[in-house]
């Protein structure tokens, strides 16, 4: 089955196709706050309309007892590959509201960037791939390989539901393989695919070092104060180079391969520009390049922190409790079970005596995950990018994080390809998000070719050099 | 003027009293928060009718351009001295509100306590001083001295408009000395006279590593997390004792005289409990007693510390901007701006390279105050307090800070008394402050004492021997 024709209708679509994109972003869609619960439900059921309108199959919800995941099949190609098509309809928050220039759920478009909250992560990809199922469901009434759509709806709080939609719809999600529209580009200029990412796991830790809040005047100086050994603890974390000074947790780390530091530095990377294009401050572990720290380290990042009294003017308290929001982003080869247990460890080692301990958000953890570069994914990608670049692409690593990966490979065995449109540079989880608008066409011409090569390869292929 | 009969009087109406003091605690004066500009406002309308009608002359509002003072006199006794009587209106905010049994802003009396915010800090004293004058005016038509009462109404933000309203009502507020119904007793048991009090001064800081908030899975491990650079800061202001470790601070600082280290001993204090009262952990500067840490030396406490995302759920960002409030008390000797300055030195000194550090918040501090023991308002609550209690009263210094006992001293030359009935287990600044309902008539027989022991001087002795 062709795919130019479908590309061709798809890039005479294009104004459609941002059209469609423009109202799934106006819907705000923010899983982690029970505050836009209708938010979710509204895109649940925008998206259960497209997915019966362009002619899926067996359009439903999957529900895990969280915020239900959207699927829909289209079948019809008996000996063919079966290919889950991943995308998530969820977004982060939109906080800090005050600093986004323009509303973060109404779209707008200025200097060929489309700005919302989700556009980037990962609305815009997300529609790309469900466009381009449509589209050889239009053109050729049929795909070249058998089509699961599967839309989550917690990838931004880790998916904790996750496991038991797979448990309960087991049967219905089998597949030979996995394309996920998340997990972008690594570079604007260059072909990348993305052949891993780093894990992901969580705590919240709280701090209480007295059973309620004091008067300044009345305690200060003769007793600990909760948020001076909330500092402790968070400086313990780091070392001056910004290290991650947790030994147990280093310790237990296996070394970067070879392999993975020659393609870390495949990719051209301007480290100097990376940093500035955030005004930041690099740091980190010494003895690796700025890559290198980004995909095959791990790094503890504080997400959030806060106690005492943060409102207007001035309150002369002694707070008896502070909380952290505390992520590990994991290295290949590191467990997330035992990387929270060596930070609760650690956590509680340090913590002077008297001080109160307690760990609250743990679970939803994620290892990182590994393609190897001879499976047919990456082979199918390979020659997907060197016919719509004229060259060979880079194998980079993600920063990021993606639970679906690991869950999929460990419940169902199948190996994922990320195959995201978006680029570095458009501060996701941040104010001000967007999408690079010509990233639609490429997405349009790329993800068309993409299923055309899937078809190439014999189902039990996927899972062999899996 | 004998104060008997106005003992008498009071004690006879200590329920309408204690219906007053309910009435001014039911009117939500915080005045650190704009949100509450009409509790305020009511507040004032409250004690402007309050005053009239007990009979002082003049009654107004004097505006220093934020929260004015409620002002009222009674000028009827030449020759004898001129006192004015001082309170505040304001309260702290009542953050956290979860926290409260009982609301806030409806007294409630449970046990002997009076709950309500300001019920302790320090509407129930001030009531006290309002009900002294109103009692002497109803008995004998006349005070033994020439009052002047001044309620003001920033006392909770560090009085920021205070000496703008002494230098704009200078000749109105011209007296012999003060007596205030702030700065409370230091045990239940033991009468004792407030001979001082640490002083105040404060900053918020803002600390900045990037110019956006960026998303831990692009950035996590390559670059500086402000969060984290707070906490290195934090961390960094006191050793593992809990003692200041801002060293050009504690060089500055005299020594505390050896009668001050003779008193502090004097009070029966016990450790254990007070620190046990509120379920904390004892800390500080070795080489002093608890009550020393609290009343003769300096403690840098962080009041709230705030960052990132501290919503429901997780978000994996590195927050670009993270801020702490601090405030220190100061000890006796040590001047607000050095000391500000010298943490600020610190934290410039301990921030790492390309750190960008901000302050605001800065002004309004006070240093510590101190009343000689020869002095006439030592010798007049001497003999109120052997009188009431059959006994020596001790002398004590407070942990807190009255800002308006330094400003009255540097701008119009008088001393100041804290004559407030207040205990130190009555939750001040804290969810459920309370004020021991005995108190009241144990002040209803100590005021009216303390008025004609003070007639006794000549005016002059006042400022002779300050």
């Amino acid at each position: 089955m062709n795919a130019e024709p479908v590309v061709d209708h798809l890039l005479q679509r294009h104004d459609a196709v941002l059209d469609r994109l423009t109202a799934f972003l106006r819907l705000p869609s923010v899983s982690t706050d029970p505050a836009y619960a209708e938010g979710m439900a509204a895109t649940r059921a925008f998206l259960l309309d497209w997915l019966a309108e362009i002619g899926l199959s067996d359009v439903q919800l999957l529900d895990g007892g969280g915020h239900p995941a959207v699927y829909g099949a289209w079948l019809g190609a008996p000996g063919a590959p079966t290919i889950i098509v991943y995308g998530h309809y969820d977004v982060q928050p939109p906080d800090p509201l005050a600093l986004w220039r323009t509303p973060p759920f109404e779209p707008t478009i200025q200097g060929g960037r489309l700005h919302a909250r989700g556009a980037s992560d990962v609305k815009g990809s997300t529609t790309i791939a469900i466009e381009t199922v449509a589209g050889f469901l239009a053109v050729h009434g049929g795909c070249p390989v058998n089509i699961k759509l599967f839309l989550e709806g917690e990838e931004e709080t880790g998916s904790p539901s996750l496991r038991e939609i797979v448990h309960r719809y087991g049967t219905l999600l089998q597949a030979d393989a996995m394309i996920s529209a998340d997990g972008g580009r690594a570079s604007p200029t260059e072909p990348t695919i993305n052949v891993g990412a780093r894990g992901l796991a969580k705590l919240e830790l709280i701090v209480r070092s007295a059973e309620k809040e004091m008067h300044s005047g009345r305690y200060g100086g003769a007793v600990r104060n909760a948020l001076h050994e909330l500092a402790a603890i968070i400086a313990s974390l780091h070392d001056a180079n910004g290290a991650i000074a947790v030994p147990a947790l280093m310790e237990a780390l296996p070394p970067p391969s070879a392999q993975d530091r020659r393609d870390a530095a495949a990719l051209p990377f301007d480290e100097a520009a990376f940093v500035a294009d955030v005004g930041g401050i690099a740091a980190g572990e010494p003895g690796y390049s700025l890559r290198e720290r980004l995909t095959l380290r791990p790094a503890i990042d504080v997400n959030g922190m806060w106690g005492g009294y943060t409102g207007a003017g001035s309150k002369t308290v002694i707070p008896d409790e502070a909380r952290a929001k505390v992520t590990i982003r994991l290295a290949p080869g590191q467990d997330p079970e035992q990387a929270i247990q060596a930070l609760q460890d650690h956590i509680r080692s340090v913590a002077r005596p008297g001080v109160r301990i307690a760990f609250a958000g743990i679970g939803g953890g994620s290892p990182a995950s590994t393609l190897a570069g001879h499976h047919p994914l990456v082979q199918a990608a390979t020659r997907v990018l060197q016919r719509v670049w004229q060259r060979d692409p880079v194998h980079v690593r993600l920063g990021a994080t993606v639970p679906i990966t690991a869950i999929f490979k460990e419940l169902l065995g199948m190996d994922t390809l990320m195959f995201g449109l978006n680029l570095p540079d458009e501060d996701v989880h941040a104010p001000n998000e967007f999408f690079h608008l010509d990233s639609i066409a490429l997405g349009l011409r790329s993800w068309p070719l993409l299923l055309q090569e899937l078809a190439i390869f014999a189902p039990e292929e996927f899972r062999a050099k899996g």
